[in-house]
């Protein structure tokens, strides 16, 4: 196997624009999927060393079907993770004017994000939905029915188009996370800034067990940073919960908490530890260090073994 | 205004059947909206007396558009649910046999559920993405070029289509849960089985808030049903809380529960209180009852005014 | 009835000296009672406004008693409380010589706390337990059986003996804490530094009770200052919460956590809010404020009427 | 050294009573001690093998000398407990008559617990006060100037004196609980139903300390059977914590609930580890055995040595 990684394509996503930003990507093959899905079957069946899929974003929030994907079938792990801002720009033909503009077609997530340049500089326009901004930009270069197309400025490369306008979207601090997934075995480090993803499954759907988790980390000082309970799709009203928080699996109060969990729960889905993509430091609570942790066996060894 | 109601359309999505299956309907006039956003809109703009909207299935977990609409603009609350099994048929064009079908159209997620059926009896079938089932049906029946669409068996209906089979669907237990907004001031009373849904934002992003926000529930008795940290999209990293749990703001639990959270969260946005979707019956610990609340309240009010 | 205070006797005790620190004693008759029990009886029956109880010290932790008779009979409500050191002298009758000492009579307590002191100065003297620092002082005065007594440097005056020296405790920083106690309804006002003592009953001696019990404290921003389980006197094993917390029971925080208290436990006993003997000034976190309670009050007022 | 113990005497307190009652007893030396503290001692200077020393009893609660004495100085370690029910008999010289009784001499606490015998048996009694109820017997076998004696009816044999009437006391479930303390080294095992006294030194006296403690404690399924703030001696208002729980030093869940307070306290004193004294059986959860423990460790191992 050359050097490949797989992306949630098609070319001129933010997802290839992503990996393009990250190191692993250099002098590496990087294949479009058609869907996360076929991307994470890249990697579980060998075509491909990794693939980066998105899963959070600012507009829609966590993208199940990364999560989903992640938990079932053979197990992958969570890599690398890499946050881009989202900008977007207005595409078209070359060739096109602006006046010439009457039909636009992106992906309802973008028109959403662009509505008020919309409102101000195509008053009117008709707005077509599209499977994705990509797909919306290689539409138009292949003669779709609309003049223009919401995508990544990169995308106008990819498809030969026009960028009439960059940094259309309302929102100036919008961005995307997205995470690099490999089979098991290649998790780097404890970097001292990781973050881990798990997937919790209770014994039942009993009251309290959220604040049993929460006080499973929050006793050994790990903060999360994002929460969700998701449908397991047995019944109506059963969950599970996806969660992000701070620490390796390697860090010994991320250990002892797995621990905790995998004690209380029904099934603990370990999804990888890889470093934080932040600018901030993480701030490890004197209590929590490793070596508080050892310093405790050390003493707990001492008063266990006394002898007279 | 006439009794109308606005739902996700077009017509012969899930949504439509689960208005369908509401008493509100009853002898109303049904209006299909292009988006949740703009059956919100009519909503607010009193075209509408209100609105059916998918906020959560079993498949993608919430609906993070719901979620945030509700929440921005002109506040609109939530004064009922309902929750439907969904099936999946396959339609096609009278006449058409299966073994003419080389192309399937349907929204993703749809296809996602069915992936086993069509394995089993149309492998090497092309599947194209449409942006709902039902737009999938209507085009097919307008003759776009594909020759099956996954749809609800209602869709075939609307559409004049034929079921070649009901029932493809993977999971048997799937489901959706929608609901009927409306403007503030048409909640019901407090019928014992309630629940209520909020989105709570934190003054910073601050750890342990989430333990924070929890105890204030449990302190009261009460047990969420559903979490989810989102996007503020002001920040990467910086979250607010989406949040369903059992109880009715006139509940003296849920109100001392929502004024506690009022006072440590930097927002709190009451999204509604509405009889639960749920054959089980709710149980409220004798400690949290609003009898338990009123001899408490006497209680206080007899030490405070001892007098010799 | 004039105004007159019982105290725990006879003359010159700690508690004396700890009564005539206090305003209420100035232009008061004072009566030194044989007991605690009988002190908080004088009360009870009317002959004293009040009386003045040692409640904690730091060599014994809580007085028991106190505690105890506190919470049984008719209730009496605790309105004010005071904290002195303890500083012990070397008493003797006028023309004793130290040479002459071969036995000193105290109160165990004392003399555990004068080890230090006693090897240096009097090696090898005989210490004879009495019922108090100030029964043993008048032992001595009425010519008990041994040369030295052990008590409070105002016992001297009280009794007729000399001080041969002063100060003569292990440690420095010996105090007694002192509750004045009366009939419920003569409470002061929240003065914004006050303390609260009570009794907590739980339902049955059921695990996690205490943390529930902290619970209640804890989401109200709510400090203890001192908690002891203490046995129900039913049976082993069976047992109630002895607690000080900061706050005043007319404080917004205060009472919504006692009200809280009354839905989960058998019995609250409240017995008193009085104004904290302490120099530093309490810490009222921003969300737990009379005034954070108001606005949360105002706020849950308006999403309950709501109307369109 | 032949096998000898110590205990708080003199001969006939409730104490020998209790010592009596243990197996360690058989064949022993019994000496009496003259305060807890010369008790410990003993055990200290290896004249003894151990101490029998009161912890608590259902009239005065927890016994702050035994708690403070066992954290000072060489450390020691509780090895057993025993609690017995306290039965108080009224003792007289052979050939006094009930009608001959004027004065009675004990311990405050046992005539606390006699009132109403004494009311309506012996109206206007003059109760004399003694340093315990055997010195009060002993007191009366030597002729004091007194009638009767309030203590054990094992001390009616000790001191030769006669039983007017056993079973005396008002309240019939009053016990008495004692510990037996030796140098470290002779711990038992663990017996599945055991219990861990240690004293908790907070690092400052910060809002919550208690809070985060008893969270230790709850995460790992272990019930708090006593807990007192204690004064430490050093200033007003500086606190460390007393505690008794369920569970044995060696136990994974007692072990990792010790390493967490070691984190997180300035000092953990262990007391030891020692077999319940109670009837019922200790009941502990599936999630917190020791198995539950190892299979959570060999799980953390796993998913960290994945490799490809």
């Amino acid at each position: 196997m050359t050097t490949s990684y797989a992306y949630l394509g098609p070319r001129g996503t933010f997802t290839e624009a992503a990996l393009l930003s990250m190191p692993e990507s250099k002098n590496a093959t990087l294949l479009a999927a058609e869907s996360v899905n076929s991307a994470l079957t890249m990697v579980r069946e060998g075509h491909v060393l990794g693939a980066l899929v998105p899963i959070e974003n600012s507009v829609e929030g966590a993208v199940p079907t990364t999560l989903d994907e992640l938990g079932h079938g053979e197990t992958l792990e969570i890599v690398a993770e890499v946050a881009i801002p989202v900008e977007f720009a207005l595409l078209v033909r070359p060739g096109t004017q602006i006046s010439d503009i009457k039909r636009i077609a992106t992906h309802p997530h973008a028109s959403a994000q662009c509505l008020e340049w919309l409102r101000e500089n195509l008053p009117g326009v008709n707005v077509i939905p599209a499977m994705s901004t990509a797909s919306a930009a290689q539409g138009l270069s292949e003669g779709a029915p609309y003049e223009g197309a919401i995508a990544s400025a990169v995308a106008a490369g990819h498809y030969g188009l026009d960028i009439v306008q960059d940094g259309i979207g309302d929102n100036d601090a919008a961005w995307t996370r997205f995470v690099l997934v490999r089979k098991p075995g290649f998790a780097k480090p404890s970097s001292g800034n990781d973050k881990t993803t798990v997937s919790l499954f209770m014994f039942e759907n009993h009251p309290g067990a959220l604040l049993e988790i929460l006080t499973e980390f929050t006793v050994r000082g790990i903060d999360l940073t994002r929460i969700e309970s998701r449908p397991t799709k047995k019944q109506l009203g059963d969950y599970f919960f996806s969660i992000d928080f701070e620490g390796h699996v390697d860090d010994e109060r991320v250990g002892e908490a797995l621990k905790g969990l995998h004690r209380i729960c029904a099934d603990v889905k370990f999804l990888g530890s890889y470093p934080r993509h932040a600018s901030s430091d993480a701030v490890v609570k004197p209590a929590v260090t490793d070596r508080a942790f050892q310093d405790a066996d050390e003493w707990l060894r001492s008063i266990r073994t006394r002898t007279n």
